[in-house]
């Protein structure tokens, strides 16, 4: 994609440009601490009707950030990253919505995290960041709406952890969401998801280059820890059989060379993975990301009751998930499902057919792709779109 | 277990005393390479009847060593790694049976690998030690079958990269082994395997304090490295079930704290068991161990046709799984016994309700004990023992 004519094609939002918003409201988190001030990065595609009823918002997982669609300059190799569902023609059509995807705090993309300086020190926050949880950044992106003058969303969409986003606004602001769409989530991590992400912590926390997390006074980054904390998080998201299908036991030379270098394709391949992701990632975000996924767990306020959770939805939900999906695999939804079902709530389960594993999500998988249109059909038309 | 009395427990092996053999005949290695003289360390129980008839070799996994049962003092707080299986009146009934293990080439508790003194530079091995295969052990287990008198094992057994020893054997060496014992085992490793391993082997490589190999010069270990291979191992050899059972999202102090430090029971548990294999294996044995299993492949030499491997086989196989062994599924062991059953071998397969991981074939588990004792007393009527 470097050509400016790929950019006008009919299915994509063309360039697009972030936008950066201030907030000098002070924002109370769980933590216990305030972020006295703070920014949102986000993009928006389409445009928002006169009724302001027609505003979507599409919620990141751990690495994501707020562009979802489209391209920065006619010099961008890729799109954003859900650009295969966002655009004229596609299921989060923007002939139809106005689409709003931002980065959440922490983040490292814009939006104030370990890498914003932090007024009170001069210095970037790094470690000093206060722990976000997924409630946190609903109430921020809850503030972003009224900016914007959305008092409720047509749809809140997002595939895992901002899956779980999806369902926490739900809950929080349910008259803020007309329809929910949780794809590949969870209710809640469970005690292997809670150990992969603090192996993939422990390989940030113990490089030496990390120095506590004030790595950036060093003027260096935890290079191999993050690069080991994206490769184990690569294992996660995709399937055994998609890595079969993709890698088996090919070998990079077609020989054992009885060294450690790589040999087969699949060490090649995540090598790769770790190292693109150091250049583009920040360790401090990638840690608060992973604690955010581990302390979403919406039902322990309600004694660990998930129904009792959502028992004051109003949405209407579409629950997704991908059978090959072992990080968060159907059961996981399903659970979600029941939850909803028990306080008769308005809810459809797809559970797609495919052995791409986690990252399905971001695949446009043609049933997925189908199951997410006739969904958002059914937003626009509720709404009156 | 500091009593001697608990020591003479009718069931324990009691006392045991390491032997250690030295080899000067040059063993040719699969890389190539050859080793002038090497050692092997290894414990029997039970004594070799007269016939020669009556020994069994146990072989270890990856992170395993000779000291399968028994204790070597009063003081240790624990018997060897398969005590449960090994001694008068258990599957591996000592009064029967002469129980024969080894610590492997490349290993760190006494034979000859990394940490041993490479008599050509008067340093250790380090990481010149050559990469060893499956096939290179079970030649030098051959060998110290020779020296013991042993024509023929009555059995060999082994669990995980254990199981792949007994399928070599049984491949290069059909006349040496009446049975083999497979256990949680697999004909190859998957491409998912391969990059755990993998991912391991960054994690001890790109710690500064692993010097290429060269770490006992600088009187170091890569001890954040090693402690982060053996906190992803472990939860590859547990069950998702079973880490739910054991610690949920049992937070240790009952409550979130907003920090980096160990909120859940699991970051307890892994951190632990990761610190304290550092004090007990060295690293570069823990890279050898992992290319072992991504090497292990005895179908490659025959077009990748696993039954063509296993046609010259004559022992009598037993292969047993666990259902709730995701490191190598009940199906990499159906692999096995399909490739058996297709040359019209003499195999019988156990799957075993369990849901401990991969971990479940060091467990005691009463109907895998059954089975183990079942087979094993066939091994002795058969051998008239």
């Amino acid at each position: 994609m470097t050509e400016l004519t790929e950019l006008l094609l009919a299915d994509s939002v063309g360039l697009v440009t972030p936008q950066i918003l201030r907030f000098d409201d002070p924002l109370p988190l769980d933590c216990g601490r305030t972020l006295a001030s703070y920014d949102l990065i986000y993009e928006t595609y389409g445009e928002l009707n006169a009724a302001r009823s027609n505003a979507v918002l599409i919620c990141h997982a751990l690495s994501g950030d707020h562009h979802a669609a489209g391209y920065h300059s006619a010099k961008d190799r890729k799109p954003g990253w859900w650009d295969s569902c966002i655009g004229p023609g596609k299921p989060f059509d923007t002939r139809h919505f106005f689409v709003v995807s931002v980065n959440n705090l922490g983040g490292c993309k814009g939006s104030t995290g370990p890498t914003t300086i932090n007024p009170a020190t001069g210095q970037p926050y790094g470690p000093d960041f206060p722990i976000v949880t997924v409630k946190d950044w609903v109430r921020s992106q809850a503030r972003l709406a009224d900016h914007l003058g959305v008092k409720q969303w047509a749809a809140v969409i997002g595939g895992s952890l901002g899956g779980m986003q999806v369902l926490q606004w739900s809950i929080d602001y349910p008259a803020r969401i007309r329809h929910a769409l949780v794809i590949a989530a969870a209710p809640k991590l469970s005690a292997q998801n809670i150990a992969f992400n603090e192996v993939a912590r422990q390989a940030i926390m113990s490089d030496p280059d990390f120095h506590a997390g004030h790595y950036y006074a060093h003027d260096v980054i935890p290079r191999r820890g993050l690069m080991l904390a994206r490769m184990l998080g690569h294992i996660t998201y995709l399937s055994d059989d998609l890595m079969r299908a993709k890698f088996g036991r090919e070998l990079r030379e077609g020989k054992l060379n009885f060294g450690f270098d790589v040999e087969f394709q699949v060490e090649s391949y995540l090598r790769y993975q770790g190292r693109a992701f150091v250049e583009r990632f920040d360790a401090n975000t990638y840690l608060l990301m992973t604690k955010a996924l581990d302390y979403f767990d919406p039902a322990s306020d309600y004694g660990h009751d998930l129904s009792a959770a959502l028992q004051g939805v109003t949405a209407s939900f579409l629950v997704v998930a991908f059978t090959g999906d072992w990080r968060f695999a159907p059961a996981r939804s399903r659970e979600i499902v029941r939850a909803l079902l028990d306080g008769d709530k308005d809810v459809s389960y797809a559970e797609i057919e495919a052995n791409e594993g986690h990252d399905a999500f971001l695949m446009p998988i043609p049933r997925y792709m189908e199951v997410l249109d006739a969904f958002m059909r059914r937003v626009a038309a509720e709404g009156g779109l």
